[in-house]
């Protein structure tokens, strides 16, 4: 219990919801499987050490416990209101609990701003404001509420609570959904994982999943964290908790959903969720060390595994099974996860040809083949030396097939010997339940399905990874100079001038306002040249014929000038001039980006560049600020990355230059986020060496209005 | 029990090693967890009926058995022999088998071809032609064995069939790897499902698993057949197993393992398969209706929804669940699976309506609110509405939570009646594995993933489209003409002029000896061209710089010829002439390829074009012969696709051209196979409306040694 002083900050409200001295149920019901009868039971099954208020003007007790006719009758303001009464009671006991003092209210009822009706939107809004105006927190509505086993403080109608065995436990669900806290609980339950927190947050009218798992991440038997999110409201408070939960190494996956456009409008349908691009979801969760995965099934997958707190140290797999055929298939999935087979070192493999059959392969992966049946000391002797090797970052064991004349036992015994002796990620594969569980209650991470133990294990590296990347500092805020203007882009001219002037590498070239200057211009820069009309008011200047590439000579260049001042005063629009520009060659012609995203903020695009960057979707989304490593690895997940490594006896390009490239646009859009919306830089020219030129670029402005 | 006729043929071998009248066990023993007990075990075990011989010099009894010495000392010749000796002694029991005119040996010992050893793989071709010399088959060796649960013929060492109850059903499992014959079998079993056939047939030195599939699909009593396969010996005889397949609408699913570079390297070791382009395989399967998985768990998800024997009718998925947030995922899976989410018809949106909560969603997916828990009719009454509605093909049920005061039953009563009634496929998700055993109790495939539940019905979509596809009838041959010649490559003028010749739209070009010749050809031909050394010698033309492209004038073009001259002079070739040819615009430049592979045969690829086909891998191999529906989805199937469906304002090509191009194509290398190793066609340019022109192609002979 927590002193006796009063709710003045957003966390110790949470704190309060968490762990309140006293909790008030209104509309409180002698049955225990209805929405006001579940709180009270389940306070009562689970050890609710606190004051129990049921709220009923028609009943004197309820479930045993003297209940009060209204809050005004409590011998002391409950810190936790649950508000269990229909909908259309909902605002009278908001009024209620903010008269009494109430520091947070929970509403169940749904019917509000998750439905497509004016009124109930506006419903949800107004209890937000009489809750705010008294001090008061809400979560909810359409809230199913909150489960702290730690101190039995379970103030929610979930049906899978009274299903399932309860244990306190490493893990914590928090979820928008009431239903996906329930699944994840249940799943885990049923493996026998303990479970400290599931919370479900609703509608979030005012408390959000963020602002709960910065409160969760703080308790330190909290080993992992799971979260199903809709909508991302408050992304610096999910930050936050983000990096509170790396700072002591405790890993947090996340399912959001809305991935898609049918599944946005889903979400809108079912939470008024608002729709984000999904790469910039998978941006922000990169940049903070969250793990995202698919789907439930996806969240509780890895859970032995995550609460193992091995940190691979890097990509190699070592496999090893009693099956060829398993062997084969491990090989395919390391390859298609991007995990390395590593060769074993010439020790190993001594140590294993003394052990193996002759015939047997002593290649990685290791089929330990059918001796296993009569040489049962061959597991336990194999698995050592391989994972003694230096090159083993990661192991796997396929035990797919055991029955009589194996010993199950003994193989367990020795997996659970090294999973709990060594540092190395360790997960055995067994279809047969019988074997896994053997495999289990020695304390190995065990699955049915070989394809998901590898899977897992490439996530846990990535995870890693990314938990232990170090963000870099924020560089000094540069001093960006937007041109004065009100057009919503700047010209090609102005948007290269800028980047230049803000250090980004782009074309020489000649804004010219005769033939003569832009002759004069195309030698000075040298043949051959493009030319452009250069207007702010025509930002997709090829789409109007404005851009005429590879002229020669002279007279090539008169009728070009002659051509676009003619085609320019046709679209009645003012040029500020004829472009000039050299003709750049180059390896290839990508593109980098930046944008500010009205949830996110700042962002910075990199990929293949050209007429069709959205149709064929080959760009990643970073989030700054971020490292040459961070940009080196999206660019090596491009699907061109090849063409930048090297193929047909091509050289490996530099990617370096590229890379600060990137890390200086996100400086810039950084600090110039309240002016500028968008920078698009397509393409820039990268050379067989990693030398790149941005050859156009257009700077849209921030809409003010 | 077959009349006693010869076996003639190899079929009639099959069947006979599916359904002996007698067994003999080479190196009988006496202990029932023996590789030379297990399988007397088992037959006696599983009901078999025929006479079994059990031989051993040693005993006169074995397992109660009258044991005989040797397989003189039998009163006949067994149709089927199990040697189940070490492999030192399986060379002299093939001999005595042959002698003893026994018709399949079956050959359990490892240690033969899988290996690296050359004695060991020359042992393995040695027992192959001294049973080949005697009419005898054999199957393995390496070999865990044959088990045909219809007959008791368990001719296995396999430990899985001693571990689980065996129950005769619809589903058979042929594999090339004893383990991931017992997998399959076993998970199977382990769900309840009636297993027939579960055949491993190992290194397959003679019989194959192809061999196995012809008799297997014969049997009416199959109605799902597993496949695990690491290489394809022989195509031919697996694609007449999938033809009577398909003529009798069995579903085939399959896993082909060695599906990466490390993979293959994996099966070489295991079971000296060969290595195979993937997206051949890929091909093959597509084209012969198999459904190819990626692993064991993938081969038995479906098998529930399989023996429903539904055939969908499209691709619109209806998702109802009392979850919203089970909708927003089942929208999400949906679009990225390809499913489609058809909004319902005016009359059972008014159904609804009237059926639902006010603030429930009446759009698809449909969630049915916490309104399910105080009306258990809901249902019920929703299903059959939505089953109703003509737009859905398919129903997807996301039963996420349940639990006191859910009517479980009565929902699943209810869902069992429509999937007993109605021909849409319909799949329930519970992750609460009481509520998915009762729904599975009544009939219903049901998934405790629902990912899973949905990815499987696109499977089933995917599916059924191959197996009612009908292969379009072989076009009369084509009668081809191969320029006469010894280089390895046609030339590029060559290439050109064969292609043009049957029947595909190549680009007009000159070859020209003089530079006059090239100025007449280009006024001719029209300006701006591209001139070209050409020379069989040369095939990688533009790595030695002899393209110049964009020429306008004469004295380009001038200056070309004598330039592109001296450059094959000094590269010591003997070009054929120049060849000028029109510069040709394009929306985008696409790849035509045709193949003989030596295990597949003749085989096109469609795919994007340009330097960097291989490194992007934007491109579908297609199997002859084809129709225009097939490549039209391949094409569509490309990462490029929406550049050729209309993006940014382009309109939509016609692929009808592309589309018979391809198909021409596939009549050309198949025409051509003995003399035509590959055409190379990059790039085809495929113009806005569809009109295309090769522009460059490459012609390789098979190579005669």
């Amino acid at each position: 219990m927590k002193p006796d002083t009063p709710v003045s900050s957003a966390s110790d409200a949470i704190a309060c919801a968490l762990d309140p001295r006293s909790i008030a149920i209104i509309g409180a019901s002698e049955h225990p499987h209805k929405v006001g009868g579940r709180p009270i039971a389940y306070l009562r099954r689970f050890g609710y050490a606190g004051r129990i208020y049921p709220i009923n003007p028609n009943r004197d007790v309820v479930q045993g416990l003297r209940t009060y006719r209204d809050l005004t009758a409590l011998p002391e303001a409950p810190d936790l209101a649950i508000i269990a009464t229909p909908g259309a009671a909902v605002m009278a006991a908001i009024d209620a609990c903010a008269t009494a003092g109430v520091k947070v209210a929970l509403v169940m009822a749904s019917g509000f701003g998750e439905t497509a009706f004016d009124e109930s939107i506006a419903a949800e809004h107004e209890m937000v404001a009489r809750a705010r105006a008294a001090g008061m927190r809400i979560i909810g509505p359409n809230c199913q509420g909150l489960a702290n086993f730690a101190t039995g403080t379970i103030a929610s109608f979930s049906t899978i609570l009274g299903e399932v065995d309860a244990a306190d436990g490493p893990v914590a669900i928090i979820s928008q959904s009431g239903v996906m806290s329930a699944v994840p609980y249940g799943l885990l339950r049923a493996r026998g994982i303990g479970v400290r927190h599931a919370h479900s947050t609703g509608n979030e009218a005012d408390v959000t999943l963020s602002e709960l798992a910065v409160a969760v991440v703080k308790d330190p038997a909290v080993r992992l964290l799971l979260l199903y999110i809709e909508s991302i409201r408050d992304p610096d408070t999910l930050a936050r908790a983000a990096q509170l939960a790396r700072a002591r190494d405790l890993p947090i996956v996340a399912v959001k959903s809305g991935r898609t456009a049918r599944g946005q409008a889903a979400a809108r349908s079912h939470t008024g969720a608002l729709a984000s691009e999904d790469r910039v979801v998978d941006a922000f969760f990169r940049h903070h060390g969250i793990c995202r995965v698919h789907d439930v099934h996806e969240l509780v997958a890895g859970v032995d595994l995550y609460l193992k707190e091995w940190r691979p140290r890097g990509r190699g797999l070592v496999a090893v099974s009693n099956s060829g055929a398993t062997c084969v298939m491990a090989a395919d999935l390391a390859e298609e996860v991007k995990l390395q087979l590593p060769a074993l070192s010439a020790d190993t493999i001594a140590k294993l040809a003394a052990r193996l059959p002759r015939f047997a392969t002593v290649t990685n992966p290791i089929d330990l083949t059918a001796a296993l049946l009569t040489d049962s000391a061959l597991f336990g002797e194999v698995l050592s030396a391989v994972a003694a090797d230096p090159a083993t970052d990661l192991l796997f064991v396929g035990m797919s097939v055991a029955g009589e004349g194996y010993d199950v036992d003994a193989f367990a015994r020795d997996a659970g010997r090294l999973a709990r002796d060594r540092d190395t990620p360790l997960v055995v594969s067994a279809p047969q339940e019988s074997v896994a569980a053997t495999f289990r209650s020695a304390g190995v991470p065990t699955f049915g399905n070989q394809s998901e133990a590898i899977r897992l294990l490439a996530q846990l590296v990535e995870h890693t990874h990314l938990m232990q990347r170090t963000a870099p500092k924020a560089a000094l805020p540069l001093d960006v100079q937007v041109p004065c203007g009100s057009s919503r882009f700047l010209s090609e001219f102005e948007s290269l001038a800028f980047l230049s002037r803000h250090g980004l590498p782009t074309v020489p070239c000649r804004l010219c306002h005769t033939e003569e200057e832009a002759r004069l211009a195309a030698i000075e820069l040298g043949l051959p040249v493009a030319v452009k009309a250069c207007a702010a008011a025509l930002p997709h200047k090829s789409d109007h014929g404005l851009v005429i590439v590879g002229l020669e000579s002279d007279a090539a260049i008169a009728r070009a000038f002659a051509l676009l001042t003619d085609r320019s005063a046709r679209l009645h629009v003012a040029a500020d001039g004829i472009l000039v520009a050299p003709m750049i060659k180059a390896r290839r012609e990508l593109m980098l980006g930046a944008r500010v995203d009205p949830t996110f903020g700042p962002l910075v695009l990199i990929g293949d560049g050209g007429k069709y960057v959205e149709a064929l979707g080959d760009f990643t989304v970073l989030m700054p600020p971020f490292d040459v490593d961070e940009v080196r690895r999206a660019i090596l997940a491009l699907r061109i990355a090849p063409i930048l490594t090297g193929v047909r006896g091509e050289s490996a390009i530099d990617l370096e230059p590229l890379a600060n490239a990137a890390i200086r646009l996100g400086q810039i859009i950084t600090a110039a986020a309240p002016t500028i919306a968008a920078i698009d830089i397509n393409p820039v020219m990268v050379g067989s060496t990693g030398e790149l030129l941005i050859v156009d670029a257009l700077i849209e402005r921030a809409q003010t209005d």
